[in-house]
């Protein structure tokens, strides 16, 4: 896996990876990546992150059961920022429930929230929390 | 613009800040904002990163025309990573004259770039360089 070795890898060994929805082209969250994620990455089609605040490999729907099925791996211009374009397994990406992470819009020129965007399950049920 | 209070800046006071075109989806690029990029942003409709290289601030497309005009701007759910819904000026975000900084698909696991996207300026001739 050749490749590996140009991506360029911040001081803490991350790089920030895009998931954005191939079919609806969504951008449903960001998250961390290590060479070894971005590795399993690449030979499970899974997407799998660096969890910054557990550190360890985070297999994006491991407890959910949301997974990314991955279509493409992308590598920008200065090799330091990955985009997955996925199918989101269940639809949602976000912890919250939301389809996206993004699912705030800064509105009134910095002064207030809008939230957007499907709404599609109970963390409180799928977390058991 | 008390909604920059609630923004989680990293410890070298910025958020990486991802640019989608407002129209087809396409993710455009990501780059970094500290806080003055991110009110300058929200209050003149143009997005502005911090240049990290040069520690400026860079009104993308203050060299090469390609500006973009900010449609809405959006925080993910952990308030530490901006999204902007931009018309990208000229068509291409990409220094390297692509209309995306994420036109090389990693393939063939993991061993080579595959090019794709529209190529649309020739950054010789707009960077003089």
């Amino acid at each position: 896996m050749k490749l590996l070795d140009e991506v360029k890898f911040n001081s803490d060994g991350l790089v920030p990876a895009i998931a954005q929805d191939a079919t609806t082209n969504e951008v449903l969250m960001m998250a961390w990546m290590n060479k070894e994620s971005l590795r399993a990455t690449i030979e499970t089609s899974r997407a799998t992150y660096w969890s910054r605040s557990r550190q360890k490999l985070w297999v994006k729907g491991e407890e959910s059961g949301n997974f990314q099925e991955v279509q493409s791996v992308h590598l920008d211009c200065d090799a330091d920022v990955v985009l997955l374009k996925v199918h989101q397994v269940g639809g949602a990406a976000c912890h919250t429930g939301h389809r996206t992470c993004f699912y705030r819009e800064i509105v009134n020129s910095g002064e207030n929230f809008k939230e957007s965007g499907d709404f599609l399950f109970d963390p409180k049920k799928v977390y058991n929390k």
